[in-house]
């Protein structure tokens, strides 16, 4: 039985709106209801927090501590250049799991490198909303693993 | 007649004070109102607002969605790195004009490069207060050749 | 009911003695029968592949052509420059998810490039040997969604 | 009252013809009409001249020393590569303005720099045949407010 | 007699918490008690802050035109990137000194890289808490220097 | 039956004279009468020009429209930096064949890269000579495929 | 009458199957009667392999050392990184001919790069299925001036 | 007693007038006579030439064959990017010394850099206009050695 | 007494016919007996082993485990880019020393750096074939030095 | 109670006299009196050498193991090229501040790196004289750490 | 009437002996009395020196404040690397005139570029002995103009 | 029997004090010894020298010229920027072999570059004191194939 923070960086909100192309028609909603059935059937628990500002999501890594046994996070934009969102996951020393929808590794070159990456367990990208579905089952898995 | 969002970035706030050998001595309000006066002309309508915050910057494009018809915006430093706010304009699939008080192009090579300008219509920099309103004259004439 | 092949490429069977601090304790044994485990619960079939040599692997690829529904492949040390294997990948229009045990994002430069991803619908990276359990569920799923 | 020269670079003469996607279905004489219009409007002089030849367009900047007030160009190719017309640009010291049909800054890398735009009073780019009324008025402002 | 603002960027909230084999064992009160009571031996006033948001950190530096005659900023990990922050300071041109308390000079290439210090007095790094302290005499000194 | 312009850049006049290691001993004469034998064999026609002057070739090409169903053209050292040729050839919408006397592959690193390669059909490079009679069958053959 | 090894690399026997938008409809059969057929007429001898195995190639170079007085070669993906087949082409002393099928000038940027064709006569790249009976009608030729 | 072709490049027609302070008060009638004068003490013959036409300075290099001993020359701008005007100086292979007004290595970056210097005898760099007749100087004397 | 497994990468087999200005006119035979010769002085047993086949190389040092004590390996050209030849090296934990006919470091640039150098002991480069008796050298002294 | 090694590295004998905008008026004398002065409450000993000479810099560091417990070191221009000078200070393992007086982060590019930085403890740069005493204090404050 | 302190920097002891096909056959004897001869013609007075230490270089341009009226300076290859050189002549504020023997414009890239040239007043570079005399002229000149 | 002049650059007198996990735990007099004893078995004899200054080591190698028949140098830090010294064993033109104690491929990237290596016979590198006594059996080897 598991705690995860489930942090939606920038953007996400627009889920179904934006570039369904890229980004699939699912809405965040949809995405989250996805989410906590799944987590339900772990029996663990969820929070789940979006926000388009870089300070909110380094603030609601920090008060995961305490609560939180791991952190699911799809940083968005902020994938590329947030070095404060880094060290706000490095800080808290919390197993963390990176999710992206679209597969940046075959979008613009600014999009392939990820500066959060290094200091996760893992990546998966490409999925769609699967995505965060795998992304929760590495964690929980990995939480297992641990022993928590 | 068109409903425009002016987004004024980062320190602008400060015109006037800040630097006025390159940014110039009108204030904020002064381009405000020029602006105003020019969309009056138009018949069109403006929403104005100034943000230090990346993540303001960001709520205030999506809340634009069903309202405005086009977006002006001075991203300010943010121009140079804010793919968060580049992947908002995106999202939200509204034309939008960039402008600029300063000629980036003759600056620090840092301010050469625009993250946010990819994505726009077009971009106008270099004549002051003036790019402002250069700016906003290009998108009613965009909006309308498209009909709107 | 998918047709799956797995490609394990080079060093892959040295799995349990090389590095076992960056690459776990399991067996590639191991790893096949957890895959053919999870295969058989949704009574897919897969095809399993070693091989230290770029050659068999494309042709590997090659062959797949009339059988299988996908690749699950781990590229090994051809993920950073074989564009022969990518060009197989792609030659072939199978859709291919990547997988790597290690975190690939947080090792040598070298090793956070690949030239397979972008032609592959994801990438999982970091989670040792549910790297591929992960991958082959994403697998089923995307070609569930697609109707196959 | 201003004098302009307004200089139209390299391919510019196949305006409707040349990939109209990109550069509009406007020929050069519709546009230049356009700017006579608006320069008796404002009872200025234009001078306007198209050359592919880069010699013939530093040759016309030289002449316009003693006559114009200020220049307007688009060096087409030559932005990204001609020091030369800089030079000349920069050698007469007139105020100048660089305009471009299409967004350089969202096509390809080479088209993104401007060895011009830094000895320019600024650019206009994006617009179709409009970033040339743009910069004229753009330039006629200028003018005016240095008293010219 | 000397006003200074403090500010301390995005994670230093963390402190004592966040690897402190890298950051050391002081809480960040105990490191505004020092600077607090250095400052009483000056006979200087201090306003400290503390945020993760790049926009309250520009929001607090415009407002402490008027009152502050120096700034004394931990920037974090905005150091390498928030060009916002940057010209928050070089805007309000109020002296300001820039600490890390690690040597960021020997960590990851990343960090050894300053967009902030250019526009600074100057920079000390390494000390680990006592950065601050000596950060806060050098724009005393600075200061007296000045006349203020 | 296909009419075809075939363009000699800079310095090609001197062929023979200039460093016969590299370009060989053959005059410019010789290889124009050779291309003319070999048009007459397929029954088109063949207009030659050789130039120094970037503009002069620019005027060439967009004189061609009308004419001529295909160019034929050794850019000689504007092959590295004339963005203007390239933009011409573009705008005309002619097939076009870029052919090199000397390997360009081998030499200085600066001749390996062409700015007119990426818009033309294809390249041939190092055949002496022959480099254009094999270009020009490539025209002809192409736009025989072509219906033309 | 010359004798004239020609290898294809990796994934050109899926001809006709493999993404033909870029590479063409034909077969590797009908080009190889293609080439057979013009060396019939040349009353040349053809010796034709392909391999996915960069050692085959490679093996395939070495033993035509006595009896080949020429290698006509599409490296394939090979063409981008493999040094080793560099080395055995320029080991053996064989003039040779480098094709593509695609005009790689204009694809992605690793594949504008060749490490082959430095060590080679010539390249011929852009004319489809044609690229190797040019290169084959060069490599002739080249003998021919050679008086083989 | 020796003959040489002097050639100004792009914009030195403006001698005197285009930013004196970097180039200097001199017309280039009062650099050529100073020429005119030493080469006179040297029973030379000179042939003086200014054009901004980079075809001209080409076609001028060409027609030096036969009547030429050497060439000097200041390329201006084009010294920076011309590989054209270098094949001339290299195709007809005369002696050639290049002069510059101001220091270009103490100059914007892009000035550093010459693709004409590498196949001349020489370069001299800073000296106003004293740059063009140490430049003979150097080229009087290079043909004395050479036994013209 | 120590048991070696010799390695020759690609093309080595050419020895004595291939570019003998920079190879030597010694045979791989040659080297081989060299080799035997100075092991059997040592009373250590050798095998040897040459191919073009990067996986074979790859095989023949997994085949190595259990009974190898170090390995001698000339990559050949996949010194340069074979990361697969590197993780097999890496991943049988045996001692290696890497050596060079020719001095690497003063040839063409791709040439200086190896990939698998920094997985060895030690590299020699340049001495001809004594660089292979010298790493062996090299090889059993550390070997003794180890207690082996 | 603690002995320092203050080292001045090359042309810092000319202070007061060379760029004394950029360097200040203070003499080197005078700063030496400020450290010592500094020293003396500190109760510790000083020794202090100025050389231009990378070699002497060197020996003074090798020659003070034994007697010194830091070093405090402005290394002037060797800090961005000597990395002989780093080996030194790293071969004697001494705690070590490194000290410039001008801010190095807002000069020229190539002032902005430093070899030195990353074996020292810190490094203070930008303020003036001041710098070393700051830098002295750190140096004495760490060693008073560490229990010396 | 000058003052003249010449300096010959590494390896220059060695002219005549090393590498004579690019530095000449002339010893540095022999270039100090042309030096010396064209210095008493116009009554001057010359300080020459060599050294291989870039400290005596650096400690014999300190000594030149008071006597020299400019320095005259081949630095070898410190021209490449010396910024203790550099910073050395711009500390003494003497006007410099930087000269080489061969052309350093074509030499390997490392030798292309001279952090010294941009402190100085200009190079002379290429032509052998006499580009110490060109040099020593220019620097004459250049004082004379100065009214020294 | 041959005269050898062996140079150890910079900071190599602090061996056996310095960092003896990566450079071993020998000093420079056990290595001497070494290279002494085993010159004497070949009835060689040596001069060696330590010196932590460039100059030093300059004139050392002009001094070797009419004595020595070859170089043996482990160049320090050295090795990575001092064109001085390269330039000197250039010069002189004696065979020189570049030795080095640590593997300098497997350190960091700066150090994985030498200057020096280019104009050396070879280079021997990781093998700890032996790479020097392996250096001189290869320069010894080099000299008996030279006959001398």
């Amino acid at each position: 039985m598991s705690n995860i923070l489930v942090l939606h960086g920038p953007n996400l909100n627009l889920l179904g709106l934006r570039e369904p192309d890229i980004y699939g028609s699912k809405t965040l909603d949809d995405i989250n209801l996805a989410l906590l059935d799944q987590s339900n059937r772990h029996q663990g628990q969820l929070r789940i927090m979006q926000s388009n500002h870089e300070g909110e999501l380094i603030d609601a890594i920090h008060e995961a501590v305490g609560w939180a046994d791991g952190i699911l996070i799809n940083p968005g934009a902020y994938t590329h250049y947030s070095l404060a969102l880094r060290d706000a996951i490095a800080g808290v020393s919390l197993p963390c799991v990176e999710v992206h929808l679209s597969n940046i590794h075959s979008r613009e070159s600014f999009r392939q490198k990820s500066v959060i990456a290094p200091i996760c367990i893992g990546q998966v990208s490409g999925f769609g909303w699967r995505s965060y579905t795998l992304g929760l089952l590495a964690l929980h898995d990995h939480l297992s693993d641990s022993g928590k």
